[in-house]
């Protein structure tokens, strides 16, 4: 950061000390890790540092012909912005952690290796026919879970492809939004085949009038689970706009997500759902690693742009890891502001009230600072119906509603995003305290709901997650 | 084809007409096939011409995006290039591809799942207890068949994500030889967790001195694997340049291996290949139903590039079956003509002799027909053991040198492809014309090498594959 480099595409050379630094101890410590035990949580670690290193000098490296292609844009909340900005590094991000996630396959099934391998007594003479006829000792090998591994794999992938496609080719917001529903089919297809758990806890008080513990919702629950994959990724992809918000609110979550993981192994005995949650660590490390390296470069004053294929890229990596884990219901509770941000989005999204092309919060040049940016109304006002509900929202205090003071029109009415309603609360922002805040409200209200996920999910169902019941 | 439709990017109403009919009646097999006993090799059928139909239409309604988004080049072998066309097609082919791929994964494990779920007397006793803890009865189910299945895939959208990337950045030569060792890390992955199959079958003759019959070849096995990974999707790259070759070049090998598969599908007696050999029809079709939709529109006339995603694609897909299904050799076969482009390439490609930019055939305006194109030497001759190699191989008519017949020094040579050779043997040819000799070489080649591998192998191999032997 300090020393001026030749080239603005270079690293610095404190840049390139540190990377160097700590990309030799995580190689270091992975090749102790294969040499040892195996112990796959040590190595996604080292693979995560990796991924950092990797992706920090990638999108440094690989900016100008980002921009050489196409993928540049222009920040519009900044007083100086002549220059263009490489767009759609989440991409490098997406295939930076694809590799690393390949590089990992074998780490997880190392002891499953050795043990289908070396297995038996009389191995020497067993070998020949068996190795030829079908490879290791197959039998011992937990193929389910590798299965599971590589669909979700598969998922990350299609939704990379769709989302480079989404930034390269400016699809229409009605179609993009069921772009990750593509990318859940291989997710669900292996669901289907492998786990086929359609089945879901019913709450105790609702147990008596329907006379079982569980429900199995069929097919209904793949189009839960259909739902789900669309949803996450689109809400994460129109909670944006402002520097970094996309990659901080990604980070809080998948560290939340990541805490909650470590819960279920520090349990004093063996929990169930240890290897669900093992599982779900494997695929969150390497994407924080990704994640902070993208964070360096794309907070404020962001010098790259994240794109769509990042959010989308992020969204389902919460939705592999929660679907596979059986722990969506926890998700939910973490998507929290992300849901209201939907929710309130849904007047402009389906055109109630006309929603411009681009809603994030007014740069003002003068003060440097973002206000709501605002919908206005003029000669076109709004249904009488829709008017009082604006009208409402204003005294609730969940919108700014301009009002002309001489005929009662309403001028003008801030646009529906969680951003502009913060900006409406707490007055003009800088743009990162706007971030770091709206990171600080999705923090709390994280672990506020991960509380009630462990502490009070007792008095809705008989058992938690936690204890030693069912896993589902 | 034959109706003007009012925009270039629609489809005629005759060809609406074709690709409904042809989508209805795939959707009717599907839907049939799904119903009843789930023959999957029907499905795959249904799913193609679905794939064919979905590439077709799809080449030509995204054209403009693709211009649009930079990705657009001229052809320089016509007479009238003002207009730009769409490269880069590739990518949609893959796309659709794996989309239909990925639907098809239930099929070939529906007997599976219908006797994992249904098996068992005492089901619904057991039912709640065993569906909850671990889903379906699992033991039953062939997860490894799903492992090697999902690692295809994986492969596949590797070589995908790295394709679209190199036809976006325009990457080196030098670096993106190696871009399909990326891609191959899944399938060496999955073949190390998997399969872990690394002896090969000795010649016959060999076996006295090595004193068996099976040699382990250990990790040099992967090296031969990646090094096969490396080189297919080249191989095929590098014979391109004129319109349509790429495609029916990957059509042919295709239709070989498909060929090839169908022989061991017919035997009298159920063959232990069979599995493998119905994995890898089970990815050719599709890819034989999205090349040819883009035959449809790269064939000269070409409209359409296909850039070298498609080329990458391709080889990867012949890479994955071979590997996947134990026949490499056959594969290797099968690729004789790109073995013998890329060894007679090897002078330029390694700068022993200057290598233009592109060294496709040189298009002659005046007669509008394609003459082999050259490298000029100039003032700067070659070392003098290159010159007699050239002077030996133009003896040979094996490359074209043009020498000055006063001083005796070289003017020009002929580039080494093959097309160029076959130009310098054949006299000037219309690109179509070209194309076509190309293809029917290749498919003569081709067809010989079966022949021989499953004629003449026994005279180097105690047991045919297509004997009752071992499958390796």
């Amino acid at each position: 950061m300090s020393t001026p480099s030749t080239k603005p595409t270079d690293l610095t050379r404190s840049e390139t000390l540190s990377l160097s630094a700590l990309a030799l101890v995580c190689f270091t410590v992975l090749a102790n890790t294969f040499q040892g035990e195996g112990e796959p949580l040590i190595a996604s670690l080292a693979l995560s540092g990796l991924a950092f290193a990797a992706n920090y000098s990638m999108i440094r490296w690989l900016g100008p012909s980002f921009i050489k292609a196409g993928l540049k844009g222009r920040d519009m909340a900044k007083v100086n912005n002549k220059y263009e900005l490489p767009e759609c590094m989440g991409a490098i991000c997406a295939v930076v952690y694809l590799l690393v996630i390949i590089i990992f396959i074998p780490f997880p099934f190392y002891k499953d290796i050795v043990v289908a391998t070396s297995g038996g007594g009389n191995r020497d003479v067993v070998m020949n026919v068996e190795y030829v006829q079908k490879g290791r000792l197959l039998h011992k090998f937990p193929h389910s879970k590798l299965a599971s591994f590589l669909s979700a794999i598969i998922s990350l992938q299609s939704i990379t492809l769709l989302g480079i496609g989404d930034d390269l080719f400016d699809i229409r917001w009605r179609h993009k939004f069921f772009i990750p529903a593509f990318a859940s089919i291989p997710l669900l297809v292996i669901y289907f085949i492998d786990f086929g758990v359609t089945s879901v806890v019913l709450p105790t008080v609702l147990q008596p009038y329907v006379g079982r513990e569980l429900l199995d919702l069929g097919f209904l629950y793949y189009g839960y689970m259909a739902a789900f994959c669309i949803f996450s990724p689109n809400s994460i992809n129109i909670l944006a706009g402002i520097n970094g918000i996309e990659v901080l609110q990604s980070i809080v979550i998948a560290l939340l997500l990541a805490f909650n993981d470590v819960l279920y192994l520090v349990t004093p005995y063996p929990h169930p759902a240890t290897d669900s949650h093992l599982f779900s660590l494997y695929f969150l490390l390497p994407f924080l690693g990704v994640s902070f390296a993208l964070l360096a470069h794309n907070k404020y004053p962001a010098r790259v742009f994240v794109g769509d294929t990042y959010c989308y890229f992020a969204g389902m990596i919460f939705v592999v890891v929660s679907i596979l884990g059986h722990f969506s219901k926890t998700l939910i509770l973490l998507l929290v502001p992300q849901i209201f941000n939907f929710v309130y989005s849904v007047p402009q999204l389906f055109g109630l009230v006309p929603c411009p092309r681009h809603r994030l919060p007014h740069f003002n040049a003068r003060t440097g600072l973002l206000e709501p940016s605002v919908t206005k109304w003029g000669d076109k006002q709004p249904h009488l119906i829709i008017e009082s509900v604006l009208h409402l929202l204003g005294r609730l205090k969940l919108l700014r509603v301009k009002v002309d003071n001489d005929t009662g029109r309403i001028l003008e009415t801030s646009n529906f995003t969680i951003l502009n309603l913060w900006l409406v609360w707490r007055g003009p922002l800088r743009e990162d305290r706007l971030a770091w805040e709206i990171t600080a409200m999705q923090t709390a209200v994280g672990l506020f709901g991960l509380f009630i996920r462990h502490r009070l999910a007792l008095l809705v169902f008989r058992e938690d997650n936690w204890g030693i019941g069912s896993a589902v």
